[in-house]
């Protein structure tokens, strides 16, 4: 059994520590990969998106984008954006 | 000849006067309505489709989000969002 799907949340870290991280997984032959980002990060995770598209090119593909929001401890509300990669 | 689409730039306005703009063009009968947000405006526009979503429930759908990033000026790159919601 191998692992087909990895979820990374795009947080405080440096954008090219996420970028990295998203290209070994490919590169580890995982098949999709999720980029959420909450709040104020949800344009770096847009970021991290468009930099691995310009490393990887069209060896990856973006399935598809989710938006919303979810509470965070039962009482603020915030916006969120999955970013489904496959290759 | 009516207006089929319309699109909406979330820029440095309050968050309400998007969503009062969104609910006035669905209620003035358009089908589709394009909210675009920029850099550090992409999780206010995600805000505005999550409180127009609030309000118009299931009579609208979120049909597609697109991301990516373009030169601003010439020079500058910043990512974007597009939010395409259909009634």
């Amino acid at each position: 059994m191998s692992v087909e799907e990895s979820l990374i949340s795009v947080g405080n870290r440096p954008l090219h520590d996420y970028v990295t991280s998203v290209i070994i997984l490919f590169n580890q032959g995982i098949k999709k990969v999720v980029l959420k980002g909450k709040g104020n990060n949800i344009s770096k995770a847009i970021a991290v998106y468009n930099a691995v598209k310009d490393r990887l090119g069209d060896s990856i593909k973006l399935e598809h984008v989710d938006i919303g929001s979810e509470f965070v401890n039962n009482r603020k509300r915030v916006s969120y954006i999955k970013i489904s990669l496959v290759r």
